[in-house]
């Protein structure tokens, strides 16, 4: 991807199987991105190098997971003014509890915005990405409030289909 | 404020010794905010009322300060297509776990921008914000990098006093 | 239904399998209810509505259920002054601690009955609507009384088993 | 107290500072009350006299506050069917979670409606009981309206005067 | 059992996979228990009055093994003057936080000896119970002597089947 | 002390505040104790003597007070057969919960008995002392029994003064 | 082995699955390891003589892994002045968090260096003690600066793996 | 300090008070050592720097204390080969919990060397690296030898004034 728009770091590729909940929410709303792998311990300067390099590329957001000790996104957020978006993997003995505490107890100066744990994190991270987008691009403000529509009325389809099974309406 | 581009709003104005932390941020960009307080359980029609408006107003983002069963920045963010940011307040028997957990585990479709317990995620919900807003303003980005720039001479300062006093350099 | 005693109003129809334990606690004591989807995130209009006209249906009590940050119970509670009954569902990467924490730490103005996570609140909460409505029907309340009865009697005959089991008695 | 509406049991005079404001919630709507001092584990009969005693009485419904190991909600529980309504002490190395969990995880059959650790929770206990009487009090049921809508006004009230402070509206 | 020297109690049948343990242990040292299930909340007469019994039919130790909020030891030590050993049960949304919370916080006045979680919880409560007879038995006191002479023996055999697989010794 | 019956360690004289709980608690019952200060860590030879030779010296309980790491008490169960009782004590950054967890959770073949951290759980460690004692002590019974009247007495003594102070009896 | 560089104690063979990755670190490196079954509890002799026996055959560093009330770690500290690092052990109800405070936790005098629970913390905690030997040995050293070059290597290559499924590059 | 043996590295010099702990338990086996403030997420290149360069100017470990989402053990960590030491600050809403798990949970291949959260892990650190430092050093290790002793001693001298203070000996 020459010019992405949203850039999804995660610190190892057995994370994709969550990360991609990102992307997806952004292939959603037409948002470009690039899906790197870069590690905060294990190769601190690609990871430094991408956070510090994206703005000058028009990257607009980051969004970076890892699980454990999870230290990437405050590492990104060290190295770019860009809004860096943290997702914590779950899995490992505490199952994801020492990535949001790594993740989201960031010291004054640095902000780093923590999205839930697992899957759902990942996917609010994509959208909050498009949230942001969405500031300046009308268009993609207009889907997100026809998104919010949408989600509403999936509720109300289901609370019909429930009561169908239920047999009661 | 007429049109204010951050709209910070508590919980209780209790709040206000942490939540100032955000404004003191913002007022360092220039830029503009208001302070509401409005209760997600006491008087939901008026926090939902201003964040479904607070996007026609002009308003960018809006922090969310709260405490135990936080439920504020979620019911914001239900209301708005807008950036939420929060901020879980300490104190309470379980001093901001509660909180915490209340407003990072959003299910997903409803973004909700976590910091840290207490005037550190206050102060970076500011900054948060303050980096949304520069995305679209070449001067703000600029201020960012300059703010950085003077977080780490602070360090080195802070480095140079901690040599002086161990008088070994 | 028309007019149901008992309101349950789960945050997902994949809460059903434990919310459904309610509905039979209810129909033990043929108690009327009606089993509702609606978010506190996702279609908060309808949620809020449901809690706001649940009295004037003759409703006397509303169970709610949700996960992850369960706001749910708040924002319902929010909407009315029937009694709200909480199950925080198990789940997640933290397994219904978030919802316990979200649904149990209501500040002050507010209350939320709060069950324990799981299947066993939701069948709890039926029996504390039954338990409401039995203080102005004597035949629902000696219902209550044989069921406590019932139970010990349970008790005693699993005892009894084991003792057989154990060749003991 | 001949026939209270409401009986209030702690497991130790200690708690009168947090219980005391489920007392005032009462007061406030007009609802009696009785305050006990009885133990699960030091006056277990007098607790599960008190409880077995409470219907006859005419009491409708029993708060029960306790700390630490916090059995008392549910021995009393288990010896009425009264709605009992939990309130989990600070205090104590683990200050509240203890209690929390004691009180809250109840097993299904015994239902055990738990509020907020503290002086809140304390708070909401004794509005949860008005609730539960006003089902059969329409002019206490009004009464919680416009306590309701008290809480939005000071709400409102506490906004207008941080913006009077602010000296920006 | 005419007359056990142990009581092993356990809040539900389901429980008798971890708490049969406990029966090994006093079946390896020649120990008499009866097994009896009673509930602290479903059953509070019954197991009041086996604990109550208990001294008179010269049990010298209760057992008691309960789940979630496991009241169960805390009601029967209110009961007996003699030591109740506690094993909280796993399993549930905290998987035994909980029951191991309300079993070890008891308040002052009433003890109750908390072993681990689960299977190992119930052993050592066994062999607790042994270690309590011993103290008035001269032949089990060397039976438990060579019991741990036997479990260093049993370490020092795994060692050195460790070695032998690693053909390193 | 010559021939204590019961054995208090601690692993810090910090830790006295806290033990003499256990020590006053022995002395309300006439019990002769023996306290003194040995560490795992910095001492491990004098406490696993302590241990080993208490049993020969007619000690018939042990009493370990220890904080954070607490391994006091697992130390010196696995050096003798006599029952040892733990009391983790509070402070420190985890303010006791380590030292609960380091207690307790004891693998199968070496149980120590826990108590509750802190205060309570030193008397009560006393208290289960004496429970043991009074296994082969008829008077030392008969005052337990007496000793739990007596308590029973106080609540109601405290139950009293309550409704006095309420001026609603 | 007759003269090990690294002695690695767990406490139970269970754990030989995680701490094998200790002993494949120190492989990779070419430093030699004696892995032996020693219980602080079970066999305390035998693992404070492992633990002061070690200096004296050129060990550099003993590696201890053990689960739940992990003691073995302080236990060898006790009796060595060679650097002692820890694994805690996952599974048992806490799943590793009681074994890591168990570990962590140590009280000033006697240092424990604890790693991650599980694999990671085995595997690490042989690199952890390749590293203190490579400050003797330049060989080792350089060949630690080429594993950490390979490492980036990997995520490097793993990125673009992704990036070709991605089909993005 | 032109080539100290051991650098100690805090991200905020408001960790002094703690850290000088390290310093301190050098101070007194004489190895040298430089104190200096440097932020994983502030200062990143600095913090990074003072790592990679340290093994050249003849470091033989880092000491690094960091609070809340304590970045900076592991950051260091992963430009260096010496070993780290990690010392979680107590403070903040959790107060340490996740300082701790920021720095004991990571990932393999990256080992960091965890202490205990505040002082009793400083002073650890401290030793931890003279324990590293005396593998090569014949009389620091007899040092440490004697360390040992002069604790064991301690403990004696605090049991026997305690034994005078009870009168008992």
């Amino acid at each position: 991807m020459e010019n992405p728009q949203v850039l999804i770091i995660m610190g190892s590729d057995s994370d994709v199987p969550v990360m991609e909940e990102a992307a997806k929410a952004l292939d959603a709303f037409g948002v470009t991105w690039e899906m790197r792998v870069a590690s905060a311990h294990r190769s601190p300067k690609k990871a430094a190098g991408l956070a510090s390099a994206a703005a000058a590329r028009g990257v607009k957001a980051i969004i970076a997971g890892a699980g454990v000790a999870a230290h990437l996104a405050g590492v990104l957020a060290a190295e770019t003014i860009l809004p860096v978006i943290a997702v914590p993997m779950p899995g490992g003995a505490l199952n994801g509890v020492d990535a949001l505490y790594s993740m989201v107890q960031m010291p004054g100066g640095i902000p780093v915005a923590t999205m839930a744990i697992g899957k759902a994190g990942a996917k609010n991270a994509g959208l909050f990405a498009v949230q942001i987008l969405a500031l300046g691009d009308a268009a993609m403000a207009r889907k997100l409030v026809e998104y919010k529509a949408a989600m509403a009325e999936e509720v109300e389809a289901r609370d019909r289909d429930l009561q169908a099974r239920l047999g009661r309406m």
